[in-house]
């Protein structure tokens, strides 16, 4: 029974993924091109190294909620396509940011830009594509969607930030968690969905709507980020199992799972929190006592309650097609942990 | 003669920095508290890093430029604190990433950020006074001042892409250096002289002015910065004599050495560019090639002529006090060579 109501609401999300590609195709068209012809330079470096991790793609679940946003309100007058490539961009830059900041060495199933151009190239090409992002938001010449975007950017690298000064440190919270992801995932997804929701031409009311779907939208992707980070495999990620871990990220399965361990437990965890050469069979015993005291299961249930969140959100807005699908579409992406 | 001519130069240009120290230093003290103000955040680091880099201080030449040109114009409405702060935050972020990427140990006359927080750290707060910037842009309501920011943006960070992928390489031409200064460092001066303008109700031609103006201005002080690498102090510079050489920085003095040197003077320059770890003998080698080559005197020259454009672009404009202050200041720039 559980099994099959876990079947039934990934085949409803992966119709959610579909219909929404389906009905954002056309504009994401647009974006896709926009993105393409702005990632250009005549410093040979900036193309290259930028459509080579634009290109490996990604989901562009970000721009495409964008569109989503201002298709739903029904008024677009074609500002959308500027905001979701900047929004785009905004999170490309933050991506080669990140990859220096966590020396990543894979990013979307590919090496990262940093182990192929260095360290240099990925700081300095974020600059510039960051700068591109805010020059999109002036041509459309709205003051308004660039203080939504401007505002975010400052609060996702504040965010990192805190990350960063609470890596390794065994008495995080939970609380400091959800600050962390507010601040770094959520708030992209907060503005992508107002900008949008401001160029399709919502009221306050609708904006407001668009801003708390994204919200937590954003908590609940990076919830299950963090859940799969424990239980994916590398090949499907694009990213290593237990990268986390051994880089002393603090998310909230580590957290749990040391608030709820004993003194034996929290050893063997802080034995490999923040060892950038833990070994695979440390790894894993780690996840086995994250899965005695259901850590992960926890943590997909914190996402289950963003989803929830999500979804009455978008509750009072009319009826549509476009709601339907947004407010599926959140849950597919919960369903990616099962 | 020659002695005294230059004796001269230098008082003249003393005291046009102290007459443009008087004539800025109510607005800017507003600047200067709204830059503390706007360096703060809820997370510890981020404060702590900038208020760091930001209280070393520098000569806070880029801003001091945003609020005289304004004063210039004499409708100043207020607007030039925002845009004086946002332009000195885009500075402090990209000195925050250039020492990263540079690898640099010294800042300013102290350790670097990088090496007290980290390059982590160091990226991330860039990042925030960034987003910064544009917070502070948006909130004075113009779109075509943060344009002129926004395009700046991009086009340093292309700059400084550029510089790195001419990192050692010794084909690279005088033109190759003038591109790299235009983007890096006197795009910034430009914009800064331009938003100035604005703020201070130029119009299309006094705005066209103070553009060309704080070009020539960036670039002669640009040219100057690379002739003291070679001839500095490590004490009075901030940063170490014969860094740009050790980093492989190809530079006016460097560029035209190399092709005014004979084979074996190339191969002791090539013998130190780019390592790390040249002595100090060795460095006095090569700036003992390029004096007999006059490459340092040439790349003064050279900065002189910019002094003159940038003079000639305000020579238009209604004579008074600050139009000559700001002829001046030029000067003073490069007489720092002597």
């Amino acid at each position: 029974m559980g099994v099959s109501a876990t079947a039934a609401k990934t085949d409803a999300g992966l119709g959610a993924l579909d219909r929404l590609l389906v009905a954002t195709q056309d504009e994401m068209a647009k974006v896709n091109a926009l993105i393409l012809k702005r990632a250009d330079s005549h410093v040979e470096m900036v193309p290259e190294l930028a459509r080579y991790l634009i290109e490996a793609g990604g989901k562009r679940l970000r721009p495409m909620l964008t569109v989503a946003a201002a298709l739903l309100f029904g008024r677009a007058t074609g500002a959308q396509t500027n905001y979701a490539a900047a929004v785009e961009f905004m999170h490309n830059a933050t991506l080669l940011h990140d990859d220096v900041v966590d020396e990543s060495d894979m990013r979307r199933g590919r090496p990262a830009a940093r182990i192929i151009w260095g360290n240099q190239a990925s700081v300095l090409v974020g600059d510039y594509l960051l700068g591109q992002a805010f020059l999109m938001m002036v041509e459309t010449g709205r003051l308004d969607a660039l203080g939504v975007l401007a505002k975010a950017a400052t609060i996702i690298a504040e965010g990192e930030v805190f990350q960063l000064s609470k890596a390794g440190d065994v008495t995080a919270t939970p609380d400091d968690y959800n600050q962390v992801i507010r601040a770094k995932t959520a708030t992209l997804f907060q503005a992508a969905a107002e900008v949008g929701a401001m160029a399709g031409g919502a009221d306050e009311s609708g904006r407001a709507a668009l801003r708390d779907y994204g919200m937590e939208l954003g908590l609940a992707f990076q919830l299950v980020d963090d859940v799969l980070d424990y239980r994916g495999e590398s090949g499907a990620m694009g990213k290593n199992t237990g990268d986390d871990l051994r880089e002393g990220k603090m998310t909230l399965p580590v957290i749990l799972a040391l608030a709820d361990g004993n003194p034996q437990e929290r050893e063997i965890i802080t034995a490999s929190l923040g060892k950038p050469d833990a070994s695979d069979s440390a790894l894993a015993q780690v996840v086995a006592i994250m899965n005695r005291y259901n850590a992960l299961g926890r943590t997909v249930d914190a996402a289950h309650e963003h989803v929830r969140a999500a979804r009455a959100a978008l509750a009072p807005l009319p009826h549509s097609e476009m709601r339907d699908i947004l407010s599926d579409i959140a849950e597919f992406y919960v369903s990616r942990a099962y």
